[in-house]
């Protein structure tokens, strides 16, 4: 696999700023978070606007990467597993998925609602949700 | 950020052996596809079990990274967009993020439902859907 390097399109500013205070999903806060989006990429929020939904991929650069199992949440009373049956920061490539809502955009600037990242960690990817897609498979 | 490399967990396997040949999105088309999860990340499946609904994240390595606007599902009479306004597999990071059925489990041979990915796509991370946490905030 060739040229398998991410490059960072933005960074997150955010009210967590150690792992203790990050809550286990954006979800379950209302705190409001930023990106800055680079100026090289501006380009690429083109048609997104305030209101959306969005997922947010980001590199969790202080998970570690070593770990394949562990314990649900984190806490030692729930059955362990595999991080691919769970949604762990650490895992062995650390891309968190959240789903968020944009709030506001101001140039390169962006207010989301719902994301758990710490503050300073390096936005890899953003992708607007589709109900179409994005929702199970119907059989 | 340093350590951004991106290691392979496994590699698809599907019909799709071409650009022109795969659906726009894997939901478009019945055909399974195989992931086979590399040996020294197969701990990392515990807990995964058949018919669950799993976002699989692979890494588009056929992608055009310097790619910032297109037009909407490639098709020209269409608006264009900035990429993170898009499920363009064109982007700075070509991270895909599909939303799949897993079928069937034979030790680190899964077999999924819905994948849209190339033959021979690096698999970076697999996790499992959580209806509470990847469906849009309700206000």
């Amino acid at each position: 696999m060739s040229e398998t390097n991410m490059v960072p399109v933005g960074i997150v500013c955010s009210p967590f700023k150690e792992r203790g205070d990050a809550p286990r999903q954006g979800r379950l806060s209302d705190e409001l978070s930023k990106i800055t989006i680079f100026p090289e990429y501006l380009d690429a929020l083109l048609g997104l606007s305030e209101g959306a939904d969005i997922f947010i991929l980001c590199w969790f650069d202080r998970s570690d990467r070593s770990v394949l199992q562990s314990h649900l949440g984190g806490d030692e009373t729930r059955p362990i597993r595999g991080v691919f049956a769970s949604r762990s920061p650490n895992r062995p490539n650390p891309i968190s998925l959240t789903l968020a809502r944009l709030v506001k955009i101001e140039g390169n600037k962006l207010t989301v609602k719902g994301l758990e990242a710490l503050d300073r960690t390096p936005v890899l990817d953003i992708k607007p949700y589709s109900e179409q897609f994005d929702t199970p498979i119907k059989e």
